[in-house]
């Protein structure tokens, strides 16, 4: 791949202010996230074994997904989706960790400096976090869901279906770096 | 699995506003999106068949994701990755459909009502759209990917690794409606 370091000139175009509205919000049992920002980057929280035993704890439990009452058609017909993502607000993470560009991958300060957008840092310019869901019950206004490791009280931005179709088929490539983290601690995709 | 009508109640816990800060701007040669909010829902532009090709044609094309010159460094070590997930926001999407809760999906009258949750629809109570792309050059800022079929002009939200491990590998369900759209179009997951 070709990498050069030119810079080009950019400018937003955005046309009205991009505020999101919160259209419900996630009820669970993880009370603090694995990682937090500090003032220097993402820090865990824990020992690492503590982090991984609890990451693969939250990946089995349940959570719930509240959608707001006055939106509930939205949700018709959600139950013939296995797999559902959900996009969501990382609310505990402070407004100044946004202005954040370079952190030390899941705050393991050994490994190297590497970009916000290499990596899965809840800190980022915009904290919209993403993961994908297995559904397993749907009352109401209220999905449960398996996988979720959003903090409790998270507010919910959006849900859209799962297609395994929609993804890269041929062969995907990522750092070695990650490769280890991922293997690690099977935590990412936020 | 177990779908029953009973509300809960909701509310949002949203600490602060949550303000979308454009982190760049995308260019390429799509003008028009493929599906636009009208009043009663989304309608497709033109007719399928049209619209296929296109959406077809813009999966092969080239995208620029230009991003803002002060944050760079953010992109650090990006060219690691064979593909990104860019989320974008949706600026052609008119305030007004934000409020939809129900749509023919992909704006084909005769499928029936779904909710917004169980569609690919551009309107959305958030008009975050999210596409995994193949990212083929790094210039600087510029970020040169195939297969975003956003529209030109539109802010990023975020950029994201994409790895294979964090999605489903057990089996996955889809609506028979969807899977015969999705064979059509090849259209989705934004």
């Amino acid at each position: 791949m070709e990498v050069s370091k030119k810079l080009s000139n950019s400018s937003s175009e955005a046309p009205y202010n991009m505020i999101i509205k919160a259209v419900g919000f996630i009820r669970n049992n993880i009370n603090k996230p694995f990682l937090a920002a500090g003032d220097s980057g993402i820090e865990i929280q824990g020992e690492f074994d503590d982090i991984r035993a609890k990451i693969r704890k939250s990946s089995q439990e349940t959570s719930e997904i509240i959608i707001n009452r006055e939106l509930v058609g939205i949700l018709d017909g959600i139950e013939q989706y296995s797999h559902l993502l959900v996009f969501y607000w990382a609310h505990k993470v402070p407004e100044k960790s946004r202005l954040l560009t370079k952190v030390h991958p899941m705050g393991r300060k050994e490994a190297p400096l590497a970009g916000i957008f290499c990596t899965c840092s809840p800190a980022r310019p915009n904290p919209v976090l993403m993961t994908v869901v297995k559904l397993s019950e749907v009352n109401g206004n209220v999905l449960k869901v398996t996988g979720l490791d959003a903090v409790d009280g998270s507010p919910v931005i959006d849900i859209k279906p799962y297609f395994r179709e929609s993804y890269p088929q041929e062969e995907v490539f990522i750092p070695e770096w990650m490769r280890k983290l991922q293997q690690e601690a099977h935590d990412c995709q936020k």
